[in-house]
């Protein structure tokens, strides 16, 4: 079996979570990711935990299945050598802030007269066209400016974050799906385009119709914790050894739950006996469901619920969810073997391709491991060349 | 300009929000998605609020660009018609829960066997390989099993969900990055093939790093409110009227911080002098930070900031969100003219193609809006057929 992206050549000069999960997902399906490091450092997130034999597990699991290249490209040589590169290959990728590659010399302008047949794609925190794109932008802004944090957690406690760093990992996947369509669009042109991606943009997307409940609806979404906002009970509830989530919205499967309560006439209860009114009154609904759970723990529960066909869940912590059979059974955690670090378990990849699947094999490379190969392959350096390029510091000797 | 997905024939099944997000996704960029709805109810998203004139605003916004047609699948001449548009279409999508399709006689298998070039996409809470996939799951069992809450929220409050439904909207997005994938992979080999997207494995995918902190690290990661795991200040802070997002992760960063607060001794103060000693003194340091806010307000707060070069925000509403400088600039909110609702403004694409963009003009179809156009011109159906069908249910009449 093949893979969906087998031939496509990928320069990534990404750095630490956006653009390193977008060229993570093109690598899992079988592009030839080139990640271009600055000798000596490397990606940042070589330094972060959680670290095994020294070696970074962040970097791992971004970076996995990737060839690693060092190429400073402030030098002159070091500039030719990536324009060369760019001849040969099919998609950049970069999340430098706005102006970055231009001052390099090496902005789309510059890199599609080399090429026009490439595919650049940029992500950054507001993209190339806001005027705000100088402004420094973390996932934290833009959660904040991008609307999410005023939507989640409870309307009487200040806003909260969405608790993994949402706005770089959607930004990533939108810049990948932009990728695939503009690869797709040079199939039938011969064409590359560029692909500007924000990190704002995306987080505003994830709003889904909180917009137009704002823009068609004239009211403005606020916070309203774990309920959902036009059906009840479909909330978080406190049993007797944690939290249970359970999710009604419509009268017959409440009629239902209701049985299985022992309490079959709430169904019939004007306070409850239609989605609205059960909404109207869901504090002293959920009051009703709290008492029953008080003397069952959460697997009890939804053992009984679960019986009854009630949409309900436990709320699991990171180890329940990754050691879940169900997360086993969807190969959503795979082993990979590191050469330093020894076997490592890592996230899978979500899309399941039932023909060409992806395959996550291969672990990450050490920094400027794959400079002999790149350079004297792709770009066609002698070893003569190579020498003197890691004499004048413009990469590093390979596994420094 | 053309865009990238002209010509791509959609044969779109879904409802409410995963599956409609993913071909609204693929709409916006070129293909003719075909909505197929049941006769005299259409997708249960027509009934869903805000509503204008009595269109429903959440069907416009992810629906626009489709066309519908109503038909009952459960007839045999329902089917009939649904396999002879197999035939010369590119892609399926649906979010059935798994066992639908079979039990219509319409899986993968047989329309595979129909048009081996189909690509063939399911949404669902589990996906089709898991053994828990005929339970009953929506995005907030999604949220709690894929871990998502347990890392949401304050550490002494009970776990919160994203404010917005994000396992829907990222399982919609993978979907949409896999029938891409597909469709490049089939411009290859000439063969379609079946794409399998779960809202827990989208979920899980979206922790990013607290899978490694887990399964590397062998930590179990959990709520720590607005914060950064590892720097400081990095977090929510009260002004005079409001909260602000401060981030900062290096020492050079809080040097000049400290010196736009009037106290640039901070910065040498051993309690805060590097990032690792900031994050064990954060307490106190917010309270220092709170009390310089105190007096100001936080756009006063962030101006001030932001001319420092302090990466800052203001939490903005959804209705500041929508109307700020950067979405009006991105045109990430855009007009669309609805027959029967007038003017309304929806979100636009966040994926900015530079020579093939987004072109987000047509409002969604009335239900059945385009039956005669698509049974006679993609089907083949004289008028007198259509009649027949109109007459025996199975499909509507137009505009109905």
């Amino acid at each position: 079996m093949t893979k969906p992206l087998k031939g496509l050549k990928v320069l990534d000069l990404t750095r630490v979570l956006s653009g390193p999960f977008c060229t993570m997902l093109l690598a899992d399906m079988g592009a030839e990711v080139i990640k271009i490091e600055r000798p000596g450092i490397g990606d940042d997130s070589r330094h972060f935990g959680p670290f095994k034999e020294q070696e970074s597990g962040y970097y791992m699991l971004f970076n996995r299945g990737k060839k690693s290249i060092t190429l400073n490209l402030k030098d002159n040589q070091g500039k030719e050598i990536f324009k060369n590169m760019v001849k040969k290959c099919d998609v950049v990728v970069e999340n430098f802030k706005p102006g970055v590659m231009e001052k390099l010399g090496l902005n789309y302008e510059v890199l599609s007269e080399i090429n026009p047949q490439i595919v650049y794609c940029s992500i950054s925190g507001f993209g190339n066209t806001s005027s705000f794109k100088k402004r420094p932008a973390y996932d934290l802004v833009a959660q904040a400016i991008g609307g999410m944090m005023s939507i989640t957690g409870y309307p009487d406690k200040p806003p909260v974050k969405v608790g993994s760093s949402l706005a770089d990992m959607s930004s990533g996947l939108f810049a990948a799906y932009g990728i695939a369509l503009a690869v797709l669009n040079r199939e039938k042109t011969g064409k590359g385009q560029s692909v500007d991606i924000s990190m704002i943009d995306s987080i505003f997307t994830l709003l889904e119709s909180n917009v137009v409940r704002y823009s068609i609806g004239e009211e403005v979404p606020t916070r309203i914790g774990n309920r959902h906002p036009i059906s009840a009970p479909f909330d978080t509830f406190l049993a007797k050894d944690g939290y249970i989530v359970i999710a009604i919205a419509n009268d017959a499967l409440f009629a239902k739950f209701a049985e299985t309560l022992g309490q079959p006439e709430l169904s019939q209860n004007k306070k409850f006996n239609t989605d609205f009114n059960r909404l109207q009154n869901q504090a002293e609904l959920k009051q009703i469901i709290e008492s029953w759970l008080q003397d069952r723990t959460v697997k009890e529960a939804s053992e009984l619920l679960l019986d009854s066909g009630i949409p309900c869940a436990p709320i699991y912590d990171i180890k329940q969810t990754c050691e879940s059979k169900h997360i086993q059974e969807r190969e959503m955690m795979v082993e990979l073997n590191h050469p330093k670090a020894g076997k490592v378990r890592v996230p899978g990849n979500p899309v399941k391709l039932s023909d060409t699947p992806a395959s996550i094999k291969e672990p990450s490379p050490s920094l400027g491991e794959h400079n002999l190969e790149v350079l004297t392959e792709l770009v066609g350096l002698s070893e003569g060349d190579i020498k003197e390029l890691i004499h004048r510091g413009v990469i590093d000797k390979e596994n420094s």
